[in-house]
């Protein structure tokens, strides 16, 4: 019973530690593998074209979105992102779990295209956790703290919609929670491509 | 977020493993119970009542179907069995998983009556396993275990309408999976109670 691999979306907001739990979930299962987003922004420094991003002309980008190439797109702050299709589909044919670390709007548009998607919502324990810990990271401002969290309240309106909840409170736990998700995804009948048996 | 409980169904055909599967899940989770049947034949020696099963007499026994106090019952062999519904109830509230180890049929009336009940489906890897095991048991005539391969086509035939299926090659990887299976189905955003957050 060789099965299609799935698609994990992983939405969380700012500050519940969803990164880090997606390179620790990916760094230890060897048939996980990274969602690489495309991007109109220019490089920073050390970053690696298809590794960190797939850095597209804005000519390329929509061309792309006229071809119907990408599964959810957006602009934020004049730059274009999105996410390419064409390498989910070949990951899964491959039968490897794509980890999409991508926002609920995204995860939407990646449940509309691919039915074999999984949607995972990862929060802070609270949300004054929440707002701990983006003020611990020492990166923002008051304002754009008041932001994502206001944010992360329209995030978690969606939540019904999303299919699985994890509570990121001690990082390993979490991680093999979603580990666990995943696995019993794998053994769910209608995620099975061959139910019959040999006599 | 207190959960309720989750009703894990678990049905195989004889022959793949599932009563020591069960037993090793029930004896390493501290949060398992077993769903105890109810049946109007005699207690063999050595069965205690409310361990093995609920001894109840045959007037008892039919006025709990006319109660509607069972979940599923049958006959066989002139004899009735069936899963009590009061201590799922209760089970389930106290935030506890019942393990059932019931028959496809049965399964289906539990999900009828429990929105979070759990249908998994156990299988060796192979017919010809199936077969192997049934015979290496050395408990059934070829006419019996003939019977028994039948039976399981027929129920592997409702496969598509159950939610999971193990193959249960390796009892601990087995037993993992289905481990993995119910602490997925906890993290269920439909099977959360309350998804509201702290402020």
């Amino acid at each position: 019973m060789k099965n299609k691999g799935l698609l994990i979306v992983i939405s969380a907001p700012s500050g519940a530690g969803k990164s880090t739990l997606c390179d620790t979930i990916i760094a230890r299962n060897r048939n996980f593998r990274r969602s690489i987003s495309c991007t109109t922004r220019p490089p920073r420094p050390g970053e690696k074209n298809g590794r960190d991003y797939y850095f597209l002309s804005k000519q390329k980008f929509q061309s792309l979105i006229r071809s119907g190439g990408l599964v959810e797109w957006a602009v934020v702050h004049g730059n274009y992102y999105g996410t390419p299709k064409a390498p989910l589909k070949k990951n899964i044919a491959l039968g490897r779990d794509v980890i999409l670390n991508i926002d609920v709007q995204g995860g939407f548009s990646v449940k509309k295209h691919f039915n074999n998607s999984v949607l995972i919502f990862v929060m802070a324990p609270s949300f004054k956790d929440l707002e701990k810990r983006l003020k611990g990271r020492g990166q923002d401002s008051e304002e754009v703290i008041r932001r994502r969290l206001l944010n992360a309240k329209n995030e978690i309106a969606c939540l019904k919609k999303y299919e699985y909840l994890v509570i990121n409170d001690k990082l390993n736990r979490a991680a093999l929670e979603i580990e666990a998700i995943i696995l019993a995804e794998h053994r769910r009948v209608r995620n099975i491509s061959n139910t019959s048996f040999k006599k």
